[in-house]
């Protein structure tokens, strides 16, 4: 059986025009494969409506899960949850479990619950919340969508909280041989490994260090023992 | 006049698997804001030959410029070129200019130019080669999409031979304002602002530290005396 798929919509003006670099691609990344769940795509695109719709239509249909990150603050260009319930046809405005979230913990903070920050609790009629333990404002699911907070430290928490409902496959498990030998030596014999256990993921991840060229090599797959014979094989094609 | 239009291609398992962080992304972005060429969408796909190729058929078609990033290296996994070729139902096979400067090349360096080093000369029939001063295996350009290399170092140096060679529009210009309030409280005379600026690029980037809730307040546009204007309401806003 394989690993369910996932896609990461990362939407953002400040992506796009390089002011900011993307944190949390990397951070996904790294924890869906643990999880046993295979990202597949990544998109990015701007605080553009169309733009946002049609990506969260695409990839919702095309993966088992799809992670956003992104325009959901206060502010005017923050219009990823209205975008999200148009891509859903589902009806969007502040809802009561949301306010209530917000509204005691401005309370507690004595600051006033204005119309900007109630644009926080603007959630599809058919989501389910997200919590949010850092800034409270929440995420939410709506169908296989979770769509969370740009700010990484949010971001991250919110990612903790999900990950754990979803069933995921077997974690991928990786090991690296390291070979100081260019890529264009190993090609050949590895392209060779690679149709032998073709059962495993092979990459070749090239490096070059103080004028050394070699090569990471990657063998990921899900059985502990099938990958420790791989290593060894691939240790006495590259060692010997 | 409005601004080229550009899309980048990431292609390549390591950064979907977390193992690598791209850093390719945030360079291009920079460096075609700069260069007054709107990057509008990023994607990131497998090593796999169908997800690349309606990939780069997708963006080819919806935007002036595509760029890929990966793939092109001497390995099993780097099926970029010949994606590309099956995209633009081009013919590919290994070329004879490239293969001359590889040639010359691995001969300066004392090593043979083997079949897998070969694979870095096949380059679709219609393709023009882009120069590759770090390590010689070109990439190439095939209509409006930019074939490059993920090793950080050559991207970079075959972003600067390429770029210069594309008409962009007017560079554009970004100013900020740095406030120290949360988004909540900026949230609604900024929505005011940006319709009365609905010409220029109105953003907002939340930041935390040390306890105290702040955001840059971003204005971006193509012409400086407009920007500046912008840039004194924004204070009068803000700071009294």
């Amino acid at each position: 059986m394989s690993n369910p798929t996932a896609a990461m919509l990362v939407i953002g003006d400040e992506i796009l025009s390089g002011r900011t670099r993307d944190a949390n691609m990397h951070h996904l990344a790294g924890h869906l494969t643990e999880a046993g769940i295979d990202l597949k795509e990544v998109r990015v695109v701007s605080d553009d409506a169309p733009a946002i719709v049609a990506a969260v239509k695409a990839l919702s249909d095309s993966y088992d899960h799809v992670f956003t990150s992104g325009g959901i603050g206060p502010t005017h260009d923050d219009i990823t949850a209205d975008c999200i319930a148009t891509a859903f046809d589902d009806h969007i405005d502040v809802r009561d479990d949301a306010r209530a979230l917000l509204a005691a913990h401005y309370d507690r903070n004595g600051l006033e619950l204005n119309e900007a920050r109630l644009r926080m609790a603007r959630i599809p009629d058919s989501a389910t919340l997200i919590d949010n333990p850092v800034s409270t404002a929440p995420g939410f699911t709506i169908q296989n969508v979770h769509v969370m907070a740009g700010v990484p430290s949010v971001f991250q928490a919110m990612v903790a909280t999900v990950l754990p409902t979803l069933s995921g496959g077997a974690p991928l498990l990786s090991r690296t041989l390291r070979v100081q030998r260019g890529e264009g030596d190993i090609a050949g014999p590895l392209g060779q490994f690679a149709q032998d256990y073709s059962d495993l993921s092979v990459g070749s991840y090239p490096f070059q260090k103080d004028g050394v060229y070699g090569s990471n090599l990657v063998v990921r797959g899900a059985d502990a023992g099938r990958l420790d014979a791989a290593m060894k094989a691939l240790e006495q094609i590259f060692t010997t």
